[in-house]
């Protein structure tokens, strides 16, 4: 059950022709087992419960996951002043120990470590083969990945956005050709939406490079929830964000037909970000066994494609080990008073107005008054 | 935020009226975790990957519950036959471990430790303070209870049945007596329902035993899957089951009602079983705040009702940092193509039947066949 | 195509074991048409436009139905005053003109004629074969059987209730047990609930009076909705009732369902009431078929099972041409942001509140905000 | 409560920028009632049961629509030989008491009369004012409107398409362009596809008339079905086609929604197709009361917005009596083990495929098999 891979970086991996499965997303996964605040978001258990972070490290790469990418901020320097304000440690600190635990787990498997986002000056005293971002507007990206360069590294641009480009309406198409002239070496998206939408994203991404005449690697790394109804601001808008979303979460079985629309794709780098638990990624990893050449190791606890039932007591429980039925199977919500789709919310507001602005201080009464109003007259023109 | 309570074990605690908090079930967080495999649901981890069962304890630990119930064998004698027969360690061994583990975790708070169901000699070897049961026939677990009881040990006996109560048509109520007069001092349901059927089926419970001029504790550890499709011999027989349970989660808020539901029922022992997260018995916690006097640790990271939301950026998901968002909310599925409820399955095959014994061998594809006939006759006739 | 049945009435083929196929209800049918003001539900239709009402009346004998219902006030006198205020015509003159329209449509077949409900003076002049009365309270309807028992003429007693009972909770049972020694022949229930809670509904009723060593024939004429989530109060208490309720609607497979069971529950006067149109008659009609003897005229435009689409041009739609295809489908609602289930209303305002009592006056906008608040403290307490 | 209008035809009421409102199918409403038979569709009942097809249309134009449309054969020549085989009576005798029948109602009101659509020697022998043509294939119709022009009449030329163009992937706008080149007045769609689906491709039309510097009215007929899963072959293509449509039925209210947006799309020709019901153009009817400048004459029988409901006797109904209630109601199906969306059919099938060849046959079992041999497979394929 060992990986057999070209040896080196991600880079040569790729090139050899290689699939390399990622990890998933740490900040909804640690806020389940207790670590993250939801809101802030920040990663601070990388000091505090290191050994929290380090085990859900471990059962990724248990999994199947390549790349183990350290939990680092993802947040602008003007979020760690009002988000880090009540923290005891400096992004600096926080950072640094989320690439020990990344680089350390890496180790104890054959996975390639890769730094997180962070916009801080600890970004570059990560040692890590390789840098991902994310970003929603590609002026941004673009920018990064021209100061990424400089490093030497492979660079991943990674947007989160869906098929109607970014928030400034730049096209997916165009996004992805700025991103690999300035360098990167790897594009795709992250985040934002779920893997049916993220792969025809990166799909329009790879069209659109290759009608440039450009070469690049692509990797998508979507929501393990089901978001048919997002608008172009992904899954922040719907009103299930983030404390509701239960009902969308993606089966195994969801996950393994994920893998084969992505590697038919040709994307190679193929990962989960929000909402991914290890059984997630070991789905996609079980999918791609053939195009790899091995099983994860927590494939031990895993009968393909429900094997595991086969010894059940219950005959038509026994008849439910066999791929056919899972791959067919369109599982009840067990809530009939739940619809299947939302409206996302938006109101209409736009990048500058008063409404957007970021909070240094807490909300108050009055304020959140002021919002339900807004609500009220932005839902009563819609 | 330290818990203030009782000294002494779980009848003190509960006589002194004060809330227990339960902790969730293992098998299921620990197979998406990796650890165990669908199907046999052993527990060789515990010797195999203590420190991923450690961590799940730490979890619960920090979530706010007050026990940590062993991670043993919830099977018996035969299955251990059949599902060890892979397994280089002895039942005795696995479950040892799990008792350390769950010792040790408990001993880091002050959360007592449970002793949970198996039927090997081990079993008594266990130093718990206190021990649980689970079974679907209440004669099986009359007989256990009086076992049991030579211990001198509090013994809680759960069966894990619904309102129509156990599989061989004996009432609920009828169930709780004969359990209270076998000698346990806390009787209650588990695992094959959803909250809401659970906290009923417990209601049933206390009412016939309060008639019955009889007293006892009354402990609830449901599903944190919706079920309201189940007929009485719960989630099992959902099509769903096990693999395709997702759009099933309850969200926290769901848990909060649960809490407050099963409190005003009078029961004092609130857990978890299958489908439970860290998180979801984080509600639990929060929910009884007031009841209890303190928050759990894991709290640090979660702000009340999504208080965490106040400073997100836009304004429309600060609009959610309030209670009456969540409670009301509907969630949606995601899943326009799904339904809400399934039929459960079940061919009205019934004890005895050939159909029902037991495999030790691995299923055939002729046996598999023979299978999807008897299924497609089942369906035709229904 | 004829029918051939007992000579005689409405007994005397019930005597005869034949099968009596009801009619649908007129007020939702003609309201859709045009003809019938929601809420009043006034019937003086039969005088404003008789080409209407016989046109409704013809199309339900060509689906099949052996019984033509006057379309007569189905309101209390109290009613009259209220609803009747802007008519022109005395209710005296709206019912003889039902009955005649009924009478005369019922000559055109070999129908019978059925006087509907009214307490007026009039109601005793129709020159019907028998009487058709509809209660939510027992008590009443008892009163009224043995009034009408005078008449000489066979006497049908139909409640509007489910399993729970009449609305002062006397239960089915007895409900149909004082109906019968009160003199009533055929007793049932109509309205309120839908064909799988009213067959039901009967199945109680039929036992008991079985039980009690009486006899009586059994009728049912539900809603043509689907109706899982009423309360006790039927589907008055649905948020959708009357002008969404479309989604609800029965399919004529739902119909054949239907008719089956209630043929097999021992029930013999199988009929519709709100939501019916005409072909929803004619798959009773033809579920029946066989212990009929005769298909209905309208079945000259209905091939058997879809049968009508063996020579569609696609040949996945003629794949559809068969009954296994329509007997199984669950067909999709097109409204992903609608949920399955609705919660109804009640207030648990019982009999006697002030605000329950009828009004005469128009609703001011004064008594529209007091029970929009009231609306808001039952939610708020619920 | 009467009409006042423009005198003259429909071109002059259009240029006088009046709303004229269409009537809905009759195919479906009379297969409901018995008349028409599902698969064939034919329209014998003009002749056969004139006092069916008389009153639909008088419950029409008592709903308000300003045209009626004959109820003619829709079908090709091939279709009458293949369908009429059955039929006592000629194409030309079924259509000529269509266009009698539209002729007479018409004149009781102030309605105009169109002749529908007809590809027989027939067709131009019907005295009608218009002429309203619905076809798949933007060729087709374009030949049809050539020929039509030289009878001097206003022709209006419908498609049955949505967004993506007709079934020879011709673009919505380029049909269009090319309908009006050939001398079509009124351009729009039809059929196939739900009112939000054809309003968009409408627009789509306009923009692209206006773009190329042509000026045209535009008509807009949609089913009264919700459709938002079909794909670009339109309603036929769903899994609930033609037995099973009933929950996707439209509300009143959703009728509102349509009337305003259609109007707001700069239509003036808002009429509909298959599954309306009277009660459907009613509201089209109310909503453009303003617009108009008076009532339909049934809306003597319907409160505006639920106003029927203000006297009723529960305070939750009577909360029922007004816009804001039913404008935002989002009805439930009462269908939990129902989808929201189906996933229409098509088997990659295209033209010229020998299985797209009409029979003249009936259908043997052993082509049904050989049909459902053929869906298996491009299931398994899908």
């Amino acid at each position: 059950m060992k990986s057999t891979h070209s040896p080196g970086g991600i880079l040569e991996r790729l090139n050899a022709g290689e699939v390399v499965v990622g990890d998933g997303g740490f900040v909804f996964a640690l806020e389940k087992r207790g670590y993250v605040k939801a809101g802030p978001w920040t990663p601070e258990a990388t000091i505090t419960h290191p050994e929290a972070v380090r085990q859900l490290h471990r059962e990724f790469l248990r999994a199947g996951a390549n790349v183990m990418q350290a939990f680092t901020f993802y947040a602008s320097d003007d979020k760690l002043v009002n988000r880090g304000q009540t923290m005891k440690y400096t992004g600096v600190q926080v950072n640094e120990a989320a690439c020990d635990l990344a680089r350390e787990v890496a180790n104890e498997g054959d996975a390639l470590m890769a730094g997180g986002v962070c916009q801080t000056p600890s970004y570059l005293s990560c040692k890590s083969e390789n840098e991902v971002k994310y970003f929603e507007h590609v002026e941004e990206a673009e920018w990064a990945v021209q100061v990424l360069k400089t490093s030497g590294k492979p660079v991943a641009a990674s947007l989160a956005i869906g098929p109607e480009g970014d928030l400034h309406g730049v096209s997916v198409g165009e996004c992805a050709i700025r991103l690999v002239k300035a360098g990167a070496q790897i594009v795709g998206v992250n985040c934002h939406f779920d893997p049916q939408t993220c792969v025809e994203t990166v799909k329009l991404m790879k069209a659109a490079v290759e009608k440039a005449g450009l070469k690049a690697h692509y990797m998508v790394q979507p929501l393990a929830y089901h978001t048919p109804d997002c608008n172009c601001q992904g899954f922040i808008d719907l009103p299930e964000f983030p404390f509701a979303l239960e009902p969308r979460i993606l089966t195994r079985w969801d996950m393994h037909k994920y893998a084969r629309d992505a590697y038919n794709a040709g994307i190679r780098y193929i990962g989960g970000c929000c909402g991914y638990e290890p059984y997630h990624i070991r789905a996609v990893a079980e999918e791609l066994k053939a195009e790899r050449g091995f099983l994860p190791e927590a494939s031990e606890k895993h009968g393909s494609w429900g094997a595991g039932l086969e010894m059940h007591t219950k005959p038509w429980v026994r008849a439910r080990a066999r791929r056919e039925y899972w791959e067919n199977i369109l599982p009840a919500s067990g809530r009939p008073k739940c619809a299947s789709l939302s409206t996302p919310e938006g109101w209409g507001v736009t990048k500058g107005s008063t409404e957007l602005l970021q909070h240094k201080e807490s909300t108050t009464t009055q304020e959140m008054q002021r919002v339900l109003e807004l609500q009220k007259k932005a839902k009563s023109t819609a």
